[in-house]
């Protein structure tokens, strides 16, 4: 099979899964990591044997960059390589704002000639995708989609930036009926209380309107775990038969599924015309690697 | 909403949700319901108030036609339909002959300019969709696609058809890991006994590669449920994360849910190009009613 050359933007947990997911495909190849300030970081990456570099355009031949950043670096990011004519898949994952992010994203690709699938992990992603089905499947209804248990990545840093806290992990406890608890963990810089920390964060926009306990801990780097999970759940109607259940359910780590899934975004982004995308515009097909017919015969 | 006007064909269980759920959908009317031999058996279907015909030609403005025939009449009743240019769908279940069929009805329908979706039920049909999904989720490992408990039409079928059997009712039974054993309930015909028809029964190609219990009762009318399920389980591996744990699990009344999917799938195929498609060919977003970009905001 042909090997597409894809860039990796940045290295944090999901570009470390990124290069993984890259290195065990059968149609994709690594042509480089993009990091900024690359070469004083050179000595975090030289065992991994590919070029790293500061800016994409120093690598050549590639087809796709999987953009690996904290979410609100990924909008800016993204138009700069599609308007280079590079295809961008990105897990951009504030919900509010993906639908906007799309437009801006199609106008620039459409322009340059490239492909953009956004907002390509778990969720949005997958369960965006399982979301949709079970609402044509079962079109009166109501679906719970239950987080957890698992970090927040979004609410830890948002946590991090509390006057008074060293370091924290937000955790999402599942309830139930799509209503989360959260709770933070942290640990403290001297001269600072507990009960004062968690006055400020239970303020903070992030949690102010969740159930949030704080508890103080003496080391967050134990308490990391990359697990997390969902029950997504639909109990509604089928023509006129009721209470037809449906339930997608997962444990699994997290950044290494969000980069799986960002890999075979890249690979359905080769198949589509130019412009932006959410996963529920593409045909499931075209995320798999090989032979349409043979897909057809052995999965349908 | 502009209405779109469907043709049933056939009035069987799936034929009867079908009606129901054209009716409960904002974008589909009834056209009207084709049977063979319509004046005959009209009393059946007079409460309906819809038009009853022998041949489709005889309604006017039909944009699809939803096939709710027995699955081995389905292809050549598909490629009557497409020949006249009208679109169909149907829920084809023969796994090992649907890509066969899908490349004849493909051929009919580029000619005529119309567009079928075949096989678009809940195994194959949804089921392939989330199969799909969990296969480029997790690369590697292993699919266990559990059905039931619950009637399998075809298996039931097949026993009937058995000499001596009056009426049959087959089940499906999960063993787990993808295995299945078959229970099948008979009503006998006077001067036979339960040995000899058991000796039959697992003599068939039906039921010669199961494991298979055969249990004859008075009356099989008492047993009939409709509802049936799935427990479809993937384990395996996203970039070099192991043990990923993906599920999709459904309690669902059998005959609604294809009808539902089907009518999901007419719609989809007002919006793909002449030709025949399986669900995964087709994007998830084409099967729901509405405003794409609200569809976006609301569910990705």
């Amino acid at each position: 099979m042909e090997k597409h050359k894809v860039a990796i933007v940045g290295y944090g947990n999901i570009g470390k899964y990124a290069i993984k997911a890259v290195e065990a495909s059968p149609d994709f190849e690594v042509g480089g990591l993009v990091r900024t300030s690359a070469s004083t970081k050179l000595h975090e990456t030289k065992h991994l044997n590919i070029p790293v570099v500061e800016n994409i355009q120093e690598l050549s031949d590639i087809k796709a960059a999987l953009i690996c950043l904290p979410t609100r670096l990924v909008p800016p990011s993204a138009k700069e390589i599609l308007a280079l004519g590079i295809n961008t898949v990105d897990s951009y994952d504030i919900h509010g704002q993906l639908a906007a992010y799309r437009k801006e994203a199609d106008a620039v690709a459409k322009e340059h000639g490239s492909v953009s699938i956004i907002s390509a992990g778990w969720d949005p992603g997958t369960d965006s995708m399982v979301r949709c089905m079970f609402e044509f499947m079962a079109p009166q209804g109501i679906t719970y989609t239950n987080f957890g248990p698992g970090m927040s990545m979004g609410h830890s840093v948002a946590a991090r930036a509390i006057p008074g806290v060293k370091d924290a992990l937000s955790m999402t406890m599942p309830q139930g009926a799509g209503i989360h608890k959260r709770i933070v963990y942290i640990e403290m810089e001297d001269g600072h209380t507990l009960e004062e920390i968690t006055a400020r964060l239970k303020a903070d926009a992030y949690f102010a309107h969740d159930d949030t306990t704080v508890i103080a801990v003496d080391n967050i780097d134990n308490l990391i775990d990359m697990g997390h999970g969902v029950l997504m759940l639909r109990k509604g109607v089928s023509s006129s038969a009721q209470n037809q259940i449906m339930s997608l359910n997962m444990s699994i780590n997290n950044p290494a599924l969000t980069a799986q899934i960002m890999l075979a975004s890249a690979r359905a982004g080769l198949k589509q015309k130019p412009g932006a995308y959410t996963m529920i515009e593409v045909p499931i097909i075209d995320y798999l690697p090989g032979d349409r017919d043979e897909i057809i015969r052995k999965l349908v």
